[in-house]
């Protein structure tokens, strides 16, 4: 499992052993409702306990916008700013020629798809702005520039409340490049 | 003296009680000459050896653009980022209505007389993204808005190499708000 080193392997290997045996009923009874109850919307790609997630079941969310996250995270991120109300799509990975995961590795053939549906108006990139999170927004302006719809990508810069003076070098280099009307 | 508190003075009494005779007398000289040869550039603000600082006399520097920092630090992160060429201009404070810093304190005056020097094409505004910083930014901007000269202000957004998921919900709520063509 990501994160559990042979440490921490050893120290939950000694909780099984001496823990209550209704303790150690109900953890395998959450993992395996996890793995049996969640799995991804079809529409989005999102974690969902249906075969449409919340947000794609919502229809008070506005069908004109979808916004491209990496993974749900990303949707739960900007899902805590409270201001978007459009719909996601979650590629569930991104772009990185080093470790071999091409386009058809994540869910792009189904964004390119969905865009085409009638009243998109918007995409919205939001993926990381990591190498990958990069190579991977750079691609989907690519794939979608012929499709006639809006595509943005989230502003780097800055981040609020930051000062000037501790920004690191790539970030203000950016900023500067980016640099708008003020 | 900022960020000296009671036991920090102590050690330091101590150290100077304890020092060799010739090391205070270094110390004292060198105290005594930065206050003596560092002065403000009387162009910019910026601190220098001379009547002129280094940028300001610099020939090869693109004088249509002039960049807008808090203060010298500022100077020193936009010169590290090594793209920008142009001149700089220092506040040497924001505006800060609750600590009763108004633009009469802060060298606001100086940036519009020389924003109306001839060639002055481009005012980059890079305050602090904090409060203090983006009220003196807008106050900047509403002063030369009859100067005929562009002002624009560095981006704010998601800093370079970040995740979506951990950038806090005011810079991704800046990001979205800010969001450009990709």
């Amino acid at each position: 499992m990501p994160g559990v080193g042979v440490r921490s392997a050893q120290r939950m290997a000694f909780y099984v052993l001496q823990a209550k045996e209704c303790n150690i009923d109900s953890l395998t009874r959450a993992i395996a409702e996890v793995k049996k109850n969640i799995s991804f919307c079809r529409e989005c790609n999102n974690l969902s306990e249906s075969d449409l997630c919340a947000v794609c079941s919502d229809q008070k969310r506005d069908r004109s916008k979808i916004c491209v996250v990496e993974g749900p995270n990303g949707v739960m991120a900007m899902e805590r700013i409270g201001s978007y109300n459009g719909l996601y799509h979650v590629l569930l990975g991104s772009l990185s020629p080093i470790d071999g995961i091409g386009p058809g590795d994540i869910k792009i053939e189904d964004l390119v798809r969905r865009t085409g549906e009638p009243g998109v108006k918007e995409v919205i990139v939001a993926t990381d702005f990591t190498t990958e999170g990069q190579t991977t927004a750079l691609f989907i302006s690519k794939a979608l520039s012929s499709s006639g719809v809006k595509v943005t990508r989230l502003s780097r810069g800055v981040p609020e409340g930051a000062c000037v003076e501790y920004a690191d070098v790539g970030t203000l280099q950016r900023a500067f490049e980016d640099r708008r009307a003020a």
